[in-house]
């Protein structure tokens, strides 16, 4: 076991990351500096505090990274609408870099030679975790409790806290929820319990951020989006930050039912895990982004983009923000949005995103020349014959030599 | 302009393609035999018989292809969970290479020199007939009306088939959409009129196949679909063909308000333009193959399809189907689809396709490794530290060579 | 024929567009202004200003873009380590936006509606003009004298120089090589003659710019090349501009036998031809920044740009350097170009590239890390399992449940 | 430690393997069975049996493999002009497969439930091996001596041989190369030593296949290589085996000094490493196999090829050949190869392989189209002009509105 002067351990305040707090304590008889942050979870973090200083936690830092989070990771990741396997909107891959970030700059701050986490040796997020971590602070250690002790139960991780006095919320420990959850501004994830049969659906009283579409208000409702650069400014033409557009769309959404996600997903540590998500707010934003870079975009870039996101979903997904690849692909995506500006009217309706329209002052559509109605010359359709025909030209010459193209 | 002396027309017995028929006997001075599909369109395509006798057509071919529409193009595609620009399942252009191929086949049997449809110079669709022509027969004369006569206005056409005699049916002539319409089993489009406007939403009267999700049914229902071989057989365990399977999605599909899309895409040709469409079965079909390969297939080649549907996508859209390319991508789309077997439980309600559950025999989920409860040793979480440490050395390499990784 | 006023004439001074200057006052009675460039296809450039006077030019540009060509065009293309179909270096191709970009301008300046060029309607050198001057003018018009003139043999263009009264340098008409060619700094290329049968050899007295292998001295020669940010900076520590690197490169190239290639391509009309090209320096400038690279940039970087290589050549091949989708791509590209710097080792002998060394202050090789000797516990061994045995997790699971690997 | 009762050992008959056979039985008291494959790393297999059996070792197995490595690894690689990071042949990688699959065949006929290597825990070759295992025999052990004992030194290991008395070729081993090698019919490589700096040069006695090319033959010399469906069938006229094919290659490659890399490369457990690899037959083959598709190959499809290979090569490269992804991808790349015939003449000379011609029966070259001549026809110029407006149209519209191409 190397040996070990400070560690910055990832608090929650929960049961798990209090009891690491005092394996961290006792295992390494190392100094622990916790690092809790507000990224939109939904629960307060200023408790955990107190309960940090009552585990003999001398430096304790409690951060509220909301913006941040949506304006440097949610907002350039929606730029490439981003889905990991045709599903998952990645709520819980993208809040893990900016955790990693801090960790280490807090590491840095004061002068800890590890950092900690709460995450399970079987997950995506240890990876996402500590190759951030790696990444910035080559030399850092890493302690993974999950991956080390010998408390694989929730009876021995209460026996352990009866054992070392660490005070427990009896009560809401009671009430645990029998999945494991994880929240951030972007959405909420459930995985575990009755979840790890696929052929079982989800019970109802497990969605905690929407309503579902049956109990959805009867009435839509339309709202209008502003894009500049590719990013949402405004919501009915009321300017907000990027955590309250997030917040907003969240609300919105979650109230007409919008954005829940039931799927089965392949792990980057190799195993498939069947996961629930509510992610009401991005939900809309995947589906007006489109909307709005369907008027503006060239098609080659639109294409290229489309090509491009499945890799770009997957470093994000396994952990790589942190990595040369995945700044280059950043490079040529925000290189594509300059001119995504504009308005997108959207309809919510019990589950459904529904685009009414889209408006640009950089608009790509050009109504003279798409016209059904005679465009005036602006479109010569004599020039098809030619386009035609020199695209055909290998295929004739294949066929012409005796090639069967079917 | 070249010598013809037979063509033969892609005929739908409506206004146009018969004032094609006369226009072709007229300025060509040649024969033409008439090509009348049922491809699902809904509409009787008896009747094209008649018509194409009383213009004098000797030589008429009326087929039923809805078979193999869906069975050799529709069911290959959506093994590929095909969708171009993110949002247009490719309705009308998955169509296409089939009455291509029907053309050629039918010149070859009649000995005619040329082919002609009644697609206008703007559109993809000139590309997608013409491009499946040259590859199939390298040799032949496509004449495309559109593109040649001066009939640019509906007042023409209506003088040509008084000037001509062609017999109209002016009270469906009159009841005419004021939309350009395609429909085939897989969808049916809408594209002119006041979708010119791209901030201007679809009327509500324009939509023919469903309901609106508001007029839906206030239950939901639930199917089971079948896979075999990437392929559905049988809903609810009925077995069905191919065409069975997707007219009743489509009818189970539109009676919830499944499959509308309202969008703005990038035409082949250059141009924006803005398309509504309904495709009740696709929309259920693409949500419940992603789910049955979820559990079933490979995750890297599950990646890859996804890396590569873009492009197979494109070469859809642009009217490629006939090409060394498309088959060569469709060889490894296949090629992944041999245990892509089982169940999908989908909920239909207003507008949403939900997955309930999926199972397979050849389910890659694995209990024992993905449980968060014990796993008796199936999945050593030891082995996650050293995948970490390797996947992180190229980054702390550089990281500690002074780059910054942020 | 639309009216045009004045046109600028991408002008050689050669017969060919002297013969297009006369036409277009002829055919459109409107003024021709000329253009010539000095892009380094070593032929004097002045001689063309008498040339064009002598024909009743007023307007009369001849620009020295040899620094901006190599600067702006071969260079950022290199940094990409770009090769057509596993080949062809893009001479051609990459000069043909710079001729664009200054066509336009000048017309611009002048006041001209038209831009001309001499190339055929075969080729891939039309479409690069063509498409570089509609994306940077779009309502310019094009005149493609060899799509539009009857003038299609040599006897047809000498006969009406002289019934033109148009001088022409017989001495050096009949001189004129069997080959079609074309030449700048980075390259010259031959096709046509014996060429257009691919089972034929070039013959040796084709070649201008390079000693055959065979010819090249007996003695190696030992280069070093310097590298910042991707590019060349220095030869043998004497610092130079780019286009006195090319040139400097292009001289110990031909030297040494380096540099020649024969094969057939796919151009963008359609069909196969085959082409001869010298590109000595290019050759020397590929291989040695993949040594930089091999020692500079992260494996994930470098496979990325493998990849989206042959988009990025194809683009350039095809015309599309003045578009969205090449500038997103260089955006990435030059994105991992900030730490290739240091220095090559290259040793030229008889049409061998070879690399001798590479070194670097910005290095990601760690001798530490890589030593087959003790490492001192540089890289713990263990990890290799753990990172094997999740490496391996989905293909034993699949394995496990029967499935056949091979 | 697990039980383990048998091991299956993958046994060269040197000194490394040699210990590891007696260390087995020592460490996991269990019985080991050696496999020995002959495929063609130039050494007599035969001798293996009798030091086998000296160290007591039962069931021995001596495979000649030669033909089955080069028709079902080199040829398939090959089909796709693999290569990795644009330099390396992946000659080590591609034998890698075969070892084991055959490792796992003889665990399964001799009830073994383990296998067993000598590769290093820092390099690619552990994965590779141990990927294949796994992959086709989910259950196996795998035992990697060098990632568990601590004979790190070659000291320790003479040591470890005189104290358990193995039989050592002294003399041998004292001739023993400074460089770690590999050698199989498709390459030779080396790896440490001098290399080790990436500045230095490689010293010319460290090559054994191939002389330099200063000293090879003055004179060129010419071949003829027969290529059916992708593969070489004949060289000059004969008929012959995939591994005759290699071998002769090979003899003729190194006799012109052809083949020889220096390069640094990306490892797949995350370092740099500099490697020197002679791969004579196969350059040849790589640059022969390109002409051959230059004349018969659709562009699309080998566009699609070119872009797809990065990602084969580095599936082979870290060791998942025997995955689904790497099916599907050869899936794709057969599908092209089927008029992948003709004939290609290489000009061989001091280190050049030079491509003097290709011919075929299936040749997509067509001289009347292609022509400078007069093409009576073939193609109509006129064409181009309407191919390159609508080419053009997105470029010209998004100009038109303002926004700047450049």
């Amino acid at each position: 076991m190397s040996s070990i002067n400070k560690v910055v351990l990832a608090y929650s305040g929960g049961l798990d990351t209090s009891v690491i707090v005092r394996w961290l304590q006792d295992t390494y008889g190392c100094e622990v500096v916790t690092f809790t942050a507000d990224i939109g979870q939904g629960e307060e973090v200023e408790p955990a505090r107190e309960k940090a200083r009552a585990l003999g936690v001398k430096e304790i830092y409690i951060d509220d990274l909301r913006e941040e989070f949506v304006r440097d990771y949610v907002y350039p990741m929606f730029r490439a609408n981003t889905v990991y396997e045709g599903e998952y909107l990645l709520g819980t891959s993208i809040a893990r870099p900016l955790i990693a970030r801090r960790l280490i700059e807090i590491a840095n701050e004061t002068g800890a030679d590890a950092i900690s986490h709460g995450a399970t040796g079987k997950g995506n997020d240890q990876v996402r975790f500590e190759l951030g971590a790696y990444a910035l602070k080559p030399g850092v250690q890493v302690i993974a409790p999950w991956r080390e002790w010998d408390l694989t139960s929730r009876e021995s991780l209460m026996a352990y806290c009866e054992t070392h006095s660490i005070p427990v919320d009896f009560s809401s420990a009671k009430k645990k929820s029998p999945y494991s959850m994880d929240a951030n501004l972007l959405h909420i994830s459930y995985e575990g319990g009755i979840l790890e049969d696929p052929w079982a659906e989800a019970e109802e009283d497990m969605w905690r951020w929407s309503v579902s579409p049956e109990a959805a208000p009867d009435q839509a409702e339309e709202i209008t989006l502003t894009y500049v650069n590719g990013d949402i400014t405004a919501i009915n033409g009321e300017p907000m930050t990027p955590a309250q557009v997030l917040e907003r769309l969240n609300s919105l959404g979650g109230a007409h039912g919008i954005g829940r996600a039931d799927l089965v997903e392949n792990r980057y540590v190799g195993m498939k895990s069947r996961g629930c998500y509510e992610t009401p707010g991005g939900t809309i934003m995947l589906k007006a982004h489109r909307a709005i870079e369907s008027l503006t975009l060239d098609r080659e870039a639109a294409h290229m983009k489309d090509e491009l996101m499945p890799r770009y979903a997957n470093l994000i997904y396994n952990g790589y923000w942190w990595s040369p690849e995945r700044k280059m692909l950043q490079a040529a995506i925000d290189d594509t949005q300059t001119y995504v500006n504009g308005e997108v009217r959207i309809k919510l309706y019990k589950g459904n995103v529904i685009v009414a329209g889209r408006r640009s002052e950089d608009s790509l559509f050009d109504e003279s020349v798409a016209t059904f109605e005679d465009d005036a010359g602006a479109y010569d359709q004599k020039d098809a014959e030619g386009f035609i025909k020199l695209n055909a030209l290998r295929l004739r010459i294949a066929a012409g030599k005796g090639r069967d193209n079917r």
